[in-house]
């Protein structure tokens, strides 16, 4: 049991490799963050920005599976994809592309830790190939989307829909 | 076109990021290298070292598919698997597992550099979450591996087999 809540997320840039890492505590269950992670209908309803609009198209959450889901606001789309490495009670991996920018591909891990007394810490890792490619994504405002989806994931929780 | 042919594979460390690199020249279209990489016909006939016999359990090289393959000599196995981010004519983006240390997941990247007369450089990049786990690759024998397959591959084009 750590001593301090992080009901803040901690969103970290690794100084020796290309990575960013995200620990954020949550009142649930590991099983619970995983089906919030995992879950299609519960997934869209807080992954993101809070003026955004989910729209998952393809989802396969399973080792070996496929992901695709686009955001709306105001008549533009942001479209992401990826394929779920592991799915497990342990860990999620899977790769991550924003198709704004193609190129670009992370592999991210996510994993649950209970802390007990009803609170679980989530750690996310995203690893990009390159610092340049790293600093980008710190840059393009993925805080808010990161702060605001989470603040709408302890309502979903709260609420008993998580 | 490049002055020098790499006809043996130079696999380099980066310093900056855990990454490995791998270039290598063949006597090959860019479509021959990309067929050579998903074709588990042809795959299975040259990836690895030359004593090993490869055995593919799942296969769907498409964007989002997933993959798995046993290596077999003197009895024992050896288990890689995997998720296809992205197969395209420009490029293949893939997740790597050895199941003898599923913990470890690196991020693959296969391009296909036409050089003009009949040769195309491969350009291969495996992408760890660590300098340790990047290291402990490189010193697994993957060598090894990637020369004697190599020359493998070598000999089926010779052959008009791939």
């Amino acid at each position: 049991m750590t001593t301090t809540t992080l009901t803040q997320a901690a969103i970290e840039a690794d100084e020796r490799v290309p990575a960013i890492r995200i620990t954020r505590d949550f009142k649930a269950t590991p099983a619970q963050l995983l089906k919030a992670h995992t879950d299609p209908a519960v997934f869209s309803r807080w992954i993101g920005p809070k003026n955004m609009r989910n729209e998952i198209t393809v989802w396969e959450p399973r080792t070996g599976g496929e992901w695709r889901y686009v955001q709306h606001r105001d008549g533009e789309e942001y479209r992401f994809r990826g394929c779920f490495h592991e799915v497990s009670e342990q860990r999620i991996v899977q790769t991550f592309t924003y198709e704004g920018f193609p190129d670009g591909v992370a592999l991210e891990t996510m994993s649950f830790e209970d802390l007990g007394n009803g609170y679980t810490r989530l750690h996310a890792q995203s690893l990009c190939d390159s610092f340049e490619a790293r600093d980008g994504m710190l840059s393009s405002g993925m805080d808010v989307g990161v702060h605001e989806g989470y603040a709408k994931l302890d309502d979903l929780l709260a609420q008993g829909e998580a």
